[in-house]
């Protein structure tokens, strides 16, 4: 180690050390909880709960029999499972044995989580028994062999399909397994792969360095304090949950595992386990805002709640405020280790109507404390759009906290990376006070008669019609204007309304062309993680043809 | 840029790049504060103050003109000031210009600071005008010629000594200038002598990982959430100010300025400021207990008080509470940027007697979230000590917030970093629940007003005085100041002196606050090999109780 970096008299004899240089991992984090709160809670698994020093221990243990099976540096270990203690220790356990954690979306087909296995190159498969079916028939479809492992979790139904059951194989790692720190805080931690838009999952790579910083972006943008009780409402499959294993390690807090995320479970683990933080898409605001009488619980201390995928319109925000809730808005993608940006709240916006605070929470806003750069670009020019709100640009990122890059795919990476800006695919406008809006995915602009419409423009008017509880809007292919907007909406139970009172209901706030011409009320099809799945709403206006 | 760190799937194609790696810094904060909050208000300075925007604009400015006198990479900036708006824009400016920020302890005397500025081979000295005595003093007898830079606060007398004023200066500045990141964080970012136990002052060199580490990790372990109004108590030109100047850029904190640090300057402070944090050495924590009732104000809001240097008795930590103050005890050396190790408070400790809770709280802790290692190390055989909360050991430091070395002092940082661990020459014990505390200073420091003093210094002094056969100093205990330097002297048979000749003589020869308050004639006890026993000197400086 020898890396003289400086000029001047600082040129010699101080260069790095092992007393003086650490590689940064979330590893330290769970190293330093466990000796200074051996005691406290970790996790909460309904009737089961974990101190610090046990799950450390179990964490060394998952390590070290890790590496018994010869398991080690550029290895893939990949897990199929809900949030529960096993898949919480797997974001320490992994990484003590110097490999690469892969969660798995539970959601997909079996023959998508073939190719996941495949193309990542899995060594090892942690597989919860709720999910055997499709981790069987995946494995059936792979050509990898994985040694599989089963959780045998005693709340779920499901078959054992591995070759040794998860608490046998912890038993086989030493407890006090002595890991090492990774050989450089640029390596590998995690594999994390995002539903591509065109053809076959990409595998995004994240190292250590991105996980340790954005775990304490966590804590510093959401003001965490110490000793949080976190429910787990977002998959630790998504992103390893925003990074918030890491961030609980390093402010020893509990994790409340959850494995059927409803209105009813969430109030309740709020009432009795005082859940103070929790994440989720708009559809988890939905189910907290919507519980009826029998599932509410009532709580006095504060909630906080950090939500991404569409800013919170403003009966939302209204609603989770009236019901003790404080709404934090972030955004993010896979390949910036989930939020990387958030709407920072000014104190000043406290005394703003319930819609102007809603207005101010829908931007996206800024960059996390520990991402470097964050601008609105011209994708053709690579200048920074006009400051104006207006203009629109693609969203770009730059920093320690995008991705190493997508595994096995030279071309897309160098395609995201490679001119100094991750391109997000996100289009947004810049406002004056430096905070982002998004405006639309680059796919999901209506061009309509050569004028750009931005569906989520459209969505936000739609969601003001009263009694509207999701909304989306798609392009419908128009032989006359190119395209038009069509309006997918589902209403309250209870609630009716026609085409034609929204139409006109989007006239009276909108441009004209930005309306929708067609609308439809349906169930909208959603994601595991609640997301809108757009791409099959814009297949069912392509089915219904032209309207001219 | 190709460094590729992993094996398997993962090694190829997932290079660090501009757009994923980003050198670690505190001036990402300050760009991004001044971004996020331009209109929020940085410092406050008496009548005057500045808004993040302004502060970032003015740290510009000061980045620019110094890299138009062509200062940068590798150079020395020096500044000799109090904790005014320049001393905090300097902790920015002159990393934008690449340089290294030398703040000198306002105290020392003129043959010290001249010491320096030749060892720092300071380009620049910025320096205050209330210490422009010392400064001209100190110029004409260093072989350094600076470029003198004078600070003309109107709040203070002294003579302007150099060749341009600090404003003029900066209007020599770009407010647009273009500054770039260090190439690579290790570079050193400031320099920090310590009054060395041996000889001359040794010259701590920090580099940017470290200050931005750190910076964070007073956020975090502090829980200082956003907006914090800070006092500024604590001197800038100690270890940077523990990293605040860096950590209120992180998190947007305001800085309130204070020249003279007074119990009623703190009082005036926090009731009409707001102040909601600070920190000081015990005698700052007197000041606010020992207030008269005219100084003493009252304020409903919490007051954070961070303290080292000496554990807080329990009579001080009582009074503390009653105030309306939550004392943080924290523990660290120069060479480990300032606090590295703190009394992390456990909830069960409330319910504790204030007496309990002072012993629980007089121990100096655990690791800071950004430190690796903290251990109780025998030195001789390099083996931890056993964790009964008796064995003393030697307590040692290992990561990221440990120094780079010592400034051209290879061999007293090979010895210091050399075997893996940063040997502080204190001297403690490691509790069974893996909290140290520390036993005795490294034996000869004393720590008068939160000051180190070096007992050697003042003994080569003693030396000097006509007669003196042999000079010994300890601490004697000190209400006020926690220590005082007290010597004991034999004077050669036939030689005559008094208590206040030899305090005059050490006045004419010391910065005052290293002279000694108590002077004892007397044989000196020594081992049979001739070295004084100063164990014994120091039993019986504590006989004689507190001076004031």
């Amino acid at each position: 180690m020898s890396d003289i970096v400086d000029t001047g008299p600082y040129a010699t004899g101080l260069q790095k050390r092992v007393a003086n240089f650490t590689q940064l991992s979330p590893l330290s984090f769970i190293k330093r909880t466990a000796s200074v709160y051996p005691e406290y809670t970790s996790i909460v698994h309904d009737d089961r709960s974990y101190t610090w020093l046990e799950t450390y221990t179990r964490c060394r243990q998952l390590g070290s029999a890790l590496k018994k099976r010869g398991i080690g540096a550029g290895d893939t270990v990949a897990v199929l499972m809900s949030n529960i203690p096993a898949m919480y220790e797997a974001h320490f356990g992994v990484s003590m044995a110097g490999a690469v954690l892969n969660t798995i979306n539970t959601r997909l087909d079996a023959a998508t989580v073939a190719f996941i296995l495949d193309h990542g190159e899995a060594k090892v498969l942690i597989t919860d028994k709720e999910f055997s079916a499709t981790a069987r028939a995946a494995l059936t479809q792979c050509k990898s062999k994985p040694l599989v492992i089963d959780v045998d979790d005693d709340k779920v139904d499901g078959e054992l399909i591995g070759e040794v059951e998860y608490e046998s194989f912890l038993n086989e790692g030493d407890p006090e397994f002595e890991w090492t720190l990774p050989k450089d805080e640029w390596q590998a931690i995690s594999l994390n792969y995002t539903s591509g838009t065109t053809g076959d999952p990409k595998g995004v790579v994240y190292h250590h360095r991105g996980a340790y910083l954005n775990a304490i972006s966590n804590v510093v943008g959401w003001n965490m304090g110490h000793h949080p009780v976190y429910l787990w409402t977002l998959p630790m499959f998504h992103c390893n949950g925003w990074c918030f294993p890491w961030t609980l390690a390093a402010v020893a807090g509990t994790s409340v595992c959850l494995r059927k995320v409803s209105g009813e479970n969430i109030y309740n683990a709020i009432a009795d386990r005082k859940v103070t933080h929790f994440c989720g898409a708009p559809i988890v605001l939905g189910m907290v805002i919507n519980a009826t009488d029998q599932e509410h619980r009532t709580f006095s201390h504060e909630v906080n709640v950090m939500t991404a995928a569409a800013p919170p319109p403003a009966q939302v925000l209204a609603a989770m405020e009236q019901g003790g809730f404080k709404v934090t808005h972030v955004y993010g993608l896979t390949e910036t280790y989930g939020p990387a940006v958030m709407c920072a709240w000014k104190d000043e916006w406290d005394g703003l109507s319930v819609e102007e605070r809603a207005h101010e929470k829908s931007r996206q806003g800024v960059t996390y404390h520990m991402l470097e750069g964050l601008d609105v670009i011209d994708p053709e020019t690579m200048q920074p759009v006009p400051r104006d709100g207006e203009t629109m640009g693609e969203v770009m990122f730059q920093g320690n906290i995008v991705m190493k890059g997508y595994l096995k795919n030279a071309a897309t990476t160098n395609e995201s990376l490679g001119d100094g800006w991750f391109h997000s695919g996100d289009l947004g406008v810049m406002h004056p006070d430096n905070y982002i809006q998004l405006k639309d995915r680059s796919k999901d602009i209506i061009i309509s008669g050569g004028e750009n419409i931005s569906s989520i423009e459209v969505e936000d008017t739609l969601y003001k019609f009263p009694g509207v509880d999701a909304a989306a809007v798609v392009a419908r292919p128009d032989n006359k204007w190119g395209e038009t907007p069509c309006a997918f909406i589902t209403l309250r139970s209870g609630i009716e309304a026609s085409e034609e009172e929204v139409i006109q209901f989007c006239r009276d706030n909108l441009a004209h062309y930005k309306c929708p011409k067609t609308v439809i009320f349906s169930e909208l099809p959603k994601t595991s993680t609640g997301k809108i799945q757009k791409f099959k709403l814009r297949e069912r206006a392509k089915e219904l043809g032209s309207l001219n």
